[in-house]
């Protein structure tokens, strides 16, 4: 049976007390982590969510006491009571606040007592991620996962402290809703009052942010759970946290400037790390044809190059044949890449870019006096000449080619450029944190398939005032006022400018071909709200998971959520999703479909 | 077709000027909240987040600017540019902080038109709720709906703030789970990837605040929503938020002094009202035999008294076989209402009483020389005399008797006793702020119809250390360590000490006629948790929408939430629940019953 904790008070958390309480009376209260037995003493490493703190129990001093110390067993939970003194000079660790001191017990009690933990406690856990998912009570008693969250904690103090001294209001949106348009799927919850009628959990708040705008709150935030039911890819989660803004009376420069001020806080408050502002920007235009990327990461080059001019004209009819078509020929030199990757690493390489769509990968390999390639052949000397100078080439080089539709061209080079850092370890060790801002994405993209126009962003984006009359006549062209943030090649967030005009609204909804029907059974009340007077207004929504991410330097999600979902959307802890009574579904009007 | 913003920026929210401004050039927005045209000038009422800026066009100085102001209508949104000036002497309002100053306007957008808004947008408004809320967006326009969810804002900062300042962190739990063990019904969430599996919407994140102690973070906090699928009865709501607490190493006072300091911050703060500490705490025992209630409004007396001693051998069947039942006769004064209340109000309190099963109500109505009453003749002289000591009766005073069973004389009682204080309009002005914990709530309630006990808080509140033993030979004794705060008369919040002993816990389920596997069945994780070493433990959590309700003066809770559900849990503009398409439902493998 336990002990009762009864008339003792914790003085303070073990951390509190340093070589400034020497000499002090104390009562601590926290986790046997170790127990070392030095015949007429017992060393106990105590922790609590601040660190360790050292007690000693000698044998010499309390013979009873000494004996009970002996009992004690790893996870016990444990109060002590007992004088701090300075540790034996060569006992003293100085790594540890507390390392200078220890406490010699005059009382223990054993508050709860534990069995042999079945997950590996160490720092560096061997146990496999599912058992430690399963026993996430014990797995968060690590202190890196507590350091995790503790971080997490400090940067929802810091987001909204810095989001209310500039003005925004946090106001809560409703979880039980109608869908919203984001394209993903919904997780739907029946209703058991209305029966055959279902809730949504909401994607975003969008909706109900812009109609806060629209009742004129001027700015608001939310630090908000969102829900989206896909087929989980690593680093997705069914529930994750957004934090999420909306601004009035703003244009594309507005929202970026409290942004920027909003992530050097951040940053600076967390890491330490100045970030220089402004924070570069790149249109989304040059992003793709430098990168391939809508979120590139410019911490290193290997920057796609345009070759078409250079082999408009040549023998080689994979490039020509594409240039014909409309696409381009472009490549990317991977620097010194010519010298450290064997023939089969090149093409292991080109491989790789099948994966993205590539009918295959041209190349040429850089040597003193030389240059090793199946395609030189059909160039002229004139023509390898300019190439090799577009690229900057020089021996040990490898340049990479690819011949196809534009937008193909990008996202395998973009792709390419990536998998060479990390199998070059070009990344290994940079500590860089490189912040860009991507902007005027296309308003809208043409889906092939259903030979019609989507949102890029989503229908509520505003096209830039320059494109306005392009709507009409080239709506493909159309750019947005929408904007991502990019950390080291990840999005953090990103956001737009909304239509605030009925007019735009509507336009916007035929390329789109939404019925003025489906439009109004879909997004009905934003439309109508659009009639009694809206603000410009704009936003952004970082997702904040992988913020914590970022700063906390993991590239699990699953380490920065306390209790997260494994791949299945299933909980290894709570066994949820779970099955539920017959009486439940009746009492909802469901029942499950039958095959 | 809009005017856009291009190239415009605010200066400031409108109430950022002042007489210090005068002579500045200034761009304002907002919407127009009123439009006065003194022939050849018009005044602008100019709304936004902030307040009101008033915004002059003369004719004499533009005469293109003055037609167009003359479009202005109200909920237009515009945009001015123009020089701040001091206001004629006469117009003078010193009710606003801009009330000294105006703007000349000599730009004008005109950023969106608005319709006539189908609300009556006064502060008062006539429109009825139902109307307000399916234009929410309108309704929400209104300064007195925007100073409540400023206001709670406000809450949420000095709430958080408090907290981490007091070594609280914030840690979120997850939405999509197992059922709770509240009683109430679950939201549930059907599983598309795990087909005929259910995630229920927690009603509270309990299980898992305990988890988080059981890993060691010491204190946790989390502004969390909630769900129960319950038959809203008024102020209730499907989804609400709760300030959800939990500490280690602590015992009830623990909980109870850092709540108190909170509490003093956050009146202070929000109201400017000095809460007096130590709170006054009341046992559950006391609150019942004095007031009737577990949340007794301790604003005004009218206290219960116990005459069962006095009556026990009087002539009036009615008393003396209350008590031989084993019940109770008890009474209440109504001050004064003996002269106020008609024979015919008093028969409407008896009615009343019968709402909450009482088989009726004895009175005496206390006149300068006489009693009037139907049951004086069954009491000796004597009785009477000592109740009229006990009652503290004088002439006027009306004197209401219940007999029954203890928990309904209380019951009874304690309602009758807020409805006497409602027909007289005793609390009518009365700003005071009572503040009361009620402890020592009973463990366990007895179900006469299921014939066992049921928790009164929850499974895994811990018994108070005194009446530990009294668990195996009288457990409907057992006081346990559970807490309400009580605020004139309603539940702010409530909370526990929980169990951390195995023992105790087990002992507990088996009281509640859990098997063995019923519970490992319901809270197998948090059982199998306490195994591995548990702190000692104990939280609260408090009602926010109640809070902010309380802080904000207002009895609708819809009233400070931005977009509430009505009475049949649906939300008027979003009109969410709705049907969904079949092919959601065959995605998660359910259908619609037929019946």
């Amino acid at each position: 049976m336990a002990e009762l904790m009864k008339g003792m008070k914790r003085t303070g958390r073990l951390t509190d007390f340093s070589q400034d309480n020497i000499g002090e009376q104390v009562t601590v209260m926290g986790w046997v982590r170790k127990r070392r037995d030095l015949g007429g003493v017992i060393f106990i490493d105590l922790k609590d969510i601040s660190g360790i703190l050292q007690i000693v129990f000698k044998k010499e001093l309390n013979e009873e006491l000494f004996e009970k110390a002996e009992t004690l067993r790893n996870e016990y939970v444990i109060a002590v009571k007992g004088l701090i003194i300075k540790r034996d000079e060569e006992t003293i660790n100085p790594n540890l606040t507390t390392g200078y001191i220890e406490v010699v017990a005059s009382e223990l009690r054993i508050l709860s007592e534990a069995k042999t933990p079945p997950i590996d406690m160490e720092e560096n856990s061997k146990t496999n991620e599912l058992m430690r998912l399963k026993y996430r009570y014990l797995d968060l008693r690590r202190q890196t996962m507590q350091d995790i969250l503790l971080l997490r904690h400090r940067i929802y103090k810091i987001t909204r402290n810095f989001f209310d001294e500039n003005g925004f209001y946090e106001i809560e949106t409703p979880m039980l809703t109608k869908s919203t348009p984001e394209g993903a799927r919904d997780y739907l919850v029946p209703s058991r009052v209305n029966q055959g009628t279902f809730y949504a959990l909401p994607q975003s708040p969008q909706i109900f942010k812009q109609l806060l705008m629209l009742s004129g709150f001027d700015r608001y935030m939310q630090v908000v759970r969102c829900f989206r039911d896909e087929d989980l890819r690593a680093n997705r989660q069914p529930e994750f946290t957004q934090i999420d803004l909306e601004m009035s009376f703003v244009d594309v420069d507005d929202v970026i400037e409290v942004n920027e001020r909003y992530l050097k806080k951040l940053f600076k408050d967390t890491k330490n790390i100045d970030i220089a502002l402004p924070i570069k920007r790149m249109t989304y235009k040059e992003a793709m044809e430098r990168f391939g990327s809508d979120k590139p990461d410019t911490r290193f080059g290997i920057e796609i190059v345009d070759l078409s001019s250079a082999v408009k004209d040549c023998g080689f009819q994979v490039f020509t044949g594409a240039i014909k078509n409309g696409g381009s020929v472009r490549a990317i030199n991977a620097k010194g890449c010519g010298k450290i990757f064997s023939r089969r690493d090149i093409d292991s390489l080109g491989d790789y870019t099948k994966l993205f769509g590539s009918k295959g990968m041209a190349w040429i390999q850089v040597e003193q006096d030389n240059l090793k390639s199946a395609i030189t052949k059909f160039l002229s000397e004139e023509e390898i000449k300019t190439i090799l100078d577009l690229m900057d080439a020089a021996p040990g080089d490898l340049i990479c080619f690819i011949a196809d539709a534009d937008e193909k061209v990008f996202n395998i080079l973009g792709t390419l450029r990536l998998e060479i850092a990390r199998r070059t370890n070009l990344l290994d060790g940079n500590e860089e944190m490189n912040l860009l801002w991507v902007t005027e994405f296309p308003l809208l993209e043409y889906d092939e398939e259903q030979k019609r126009f989507s949102a890029k962003h989503h229908p509520f984006t505003s096209p830039m005032d320059e494109d306005l009359s392009l709507i009409d006549t080239d709506p493909g062209k159309v750019r947005a006022k929408a904007y991502d943030i990019v950390l080291n090649g990840e999005e953090l967030g990103g956001g737009s400018i909304r239509i605030y005009d009925q007019e735009v609204q509507r336009k916007m909804f035929s390329l789109l071909g939404f019925t003025d029907e489906d439009a109004q059974e879909r997004f009905g009340f934003l439309i109508d709200a659009l009639k009694y007077g809206t603000p410009p207004h704009g936003g952004l929504a970082y997702g904040l998971d992988r913020l914590v991410m970022s700063l906390a330097g993991t590239d699990n999600i699953r380490d920065v959520i306390a209790f997260p979902k494994i791949q299945n959307a299933s909980c290894p802890l709570s066994s949820a999703p779970s099955i539920v009574d017959k009486k439940q579904l009746d009492d909802l009007g469901i029942e499950l479909k039958k095959d």
